[in-house]
């Protein structure tokens, strides 16, 4: 018995700002100027969408996140919420380099299979210093969460 | 900029079951006679509905649940969490007075005013050793979620 | 097989400050004004000591913290958590009422029995605009650790 | 201000084991077996001491970990943290391919410097089915904490 997919946020969201500040290409751009590393041995770290309080990033399938029995690592589902979560972000409120991580938090539901994963964020709170956020990462073509996430990032003073 | 409401369950899950194990009354009714330390000083905690992987509790305001600036504490909120996860489950899996919650986290995202609160828990897993779910706080008629909190319950052998 | 206590922050602890900006009277006392609710029911929450980077609370056994088997509950020890990290920043930073808990995070890791509760704090950071700390909860005489929580509160600009 | 270190277990540790069921080779060896991706890209994970409900894990600076301003990034903290809790348990309960992470919660406290992170866990409760433990991560030289982690692991029927 299993809860499927994140919910849509444009069922439940009534004001939210009707675009983003930084369009998904330019949002994809910083990330890769800023953090190459996410990227080091393939890219991997898709980002398909960005909307008001909203992130999709897939994660492609490569054999360096398997772990033994064809599943993905729990760190590489880590490293795809918090990067999605910052993707989120940033779309929101442009580009801010120096957004920092103070809090994550996992709840590994189930093991995926080997394919790529989706992981959908929506920002329940996007303030003047913090950024909180919840991620639902789920395997490609299959409804299911295999991990849910909340973060919170620390913005500079602008 | 917030996102407001928790997700409608009903529009993401594809197989869940079609009924609850206990019905509304039912679930009260074992509440009340198995915590009823919960609704001491005044009854307060509220269940409203409970639904296949669902609950909605409500708590009444009470002086003895608010704070400066009459906002409801951090505490009481702390509470509904985790009680109405606990009927989440309760209704989900029939009555099982053992279950114990094993961790729950929380995101305080903003103050609520001294009004009625509204608690939607989804559980993300039913699984047959660990419950896990999110619950969603808002005030009666301001869909901003105040508090965020994710829990786990660990269900003894049946 | 367990860990008992929390580590004794005099151990680890190198450069920090010799003492605290308010005593233990004065911290005390602030929380006695500013969150009298605490108290309602009859006095139960006793700071019994600040220190650089620390304070220990004591949670005196009342009935309506109880729960079946005689075991203190979920909710009075996640207030008790929540209290004694604010008294231990309070302590260190002075009197600030308006620092407000944003993320708190609890194992329960076995139950209580029905007497007195310890809760012992020590802040992990204690920046600008951002305090973290980590409290242990035993029971008095049993140096088991019942209840571990990590929490951050959010500090105004002074 | 800041706390230094973690706590050192054995001044809190009353009736804990004197000794654990495999010994600092055998872990590694277990771990190497069966999560050799971790090691990808040139063994970095270094497992250093076991002990009674506790471990320490040395992560080597390795270009691939690194983040601009030359940090060591979040993932690979977080990857250590739950590799270092992993080895914890698996040298306390015996070789258990089968554990599995359910829940990890992080606070990112400073940015740590380029060089080597030692991750120092203990255990708070060594259980049937749950373990769960905390870990703390400094940067080698200096005592600061840099990643604060609790996490649990749901352990198999044996």
């Amino acid at each position: 018995m299993t809860v499927r997919g994140i919910a849509p946020p444009s069922a439940t969201v009534l004001h939210e700002p009707m675009t983003t500040l930084m369009s998904l290409t330019e949002t994809q751009d910083f990330l890769d100027r800023e953090f190459p590393q996410m990227q080091a041995g393939g890219r991997a770290y898709h980002l398909e969408a960005v909307g008001p309080l909203t992130a999709r990033m897939r994660l492609e399938a490569h054999e360096r996140f398997l772990r033994p029995g064809a599943t993905v690592s729990g760190p590489a589902m880590m490293a795809l919420a918090d990067y999605v979560l910052y993707a989120a972000i940033l779309a929101n409120i442009g580009p801010v380099a120096l957004a920092v991580t103070t809090n994550l938090a996992f709840n590994f539901l189930r093991k995926p299979a080997s394919g790529d994963l989706l992981a959908e964020c929506r920002l329940l709170k996007l303030g003047r210093r913090l950024a909180v956020g919840e991620v639902a990462i789920t395997a490609v073509g299959n409804p299911d969460i295999v991990c849910h996430a909340t973060g919170t990032y620390s913005i500079p003073p602008r």
